[in-house]
């Protein structure tokens, strides 16, 4: 059994910081569970183009608001508390976090992320290297 | 991409309610993500023995209070909001919520929970079913 806490996990090689965002990877592929967990924060007002080529994810809402663009359809899907979205087609997407609040969101990879694309990419790296 | 919402799943078949527990169901195995995803609430004061052989499971604290006994050890973890723990090890367990207050969770099951188990058998049967 694995135990771990968010606010523990914070400033350590666990959270990542990048552009517009911020992780803490609470479970890494070295955990054995098949899927990585994440902690993430999309800093109020930021805008995120972004397609993971590689992995499915799953972004739940738990604070904030914002919008999902599907840029295959040009939908833009409000985020709220509650609201759920699965990239399940490597969907390419703008993540965007309203300009009066931080998006806090729990993320699940699949395959997970092993921690070290971050590392050696400090974050946003690791996105872009994934975008078309 | 998919998008759901956690209040418009409440109270459709997505939503299983239990002895202790509830839980909407927002990702399944059909969704093909290779794992479920699940907001499951701990009701105030329930004391849930479980033990998941054919599940790892990772459990995040998204509001409330309660604690993990680790049955292998006799450990008890506290839980509060920001904890995660991860049953990778199939880990025998009871999991309380407080009384004070119900303990909301965002949980992921690899492999997925097809939700036909929890149709047959109504939530409660699903968990006891895989108990030692």
């Amino acid at each position: 059994m694995i135990v771990r806490d968010l606010n523990e996990a914070r400033n350590t090689e666990r959270h990542v910081f990048s552009n517009g965002w911020d992780s803490v990877r609470l479970l890494l592929k070295s955990d054995g569970m098949g899927f990585s967990f994440h902690i993430t924060t999309i800093h109020a007002g930021a805008e995120l183009p972004m397609h993971y080529k590689n992995h499915v994810e799953c972004v739940y809402c738990i604070d904030g608001t914002g919008s999902i663009e599907d840029c295959a359809t040009g939908e833009v899907h409000p985020i709220r508390p509650g609201t759920v979205y699965a990239l399940n087609d490597n969907d390419k997407h703008i993540l965007r976090a309203d300009p009066e609040n931080n998006l806090v969101t729990a993320c699940v990879f699949n395959p997970p992320v092993t921690g070290s694309e971050v590392h050696q990419a400090d974050g946003s790296y690791a996105l872009e290297a994934e975008e078309a």
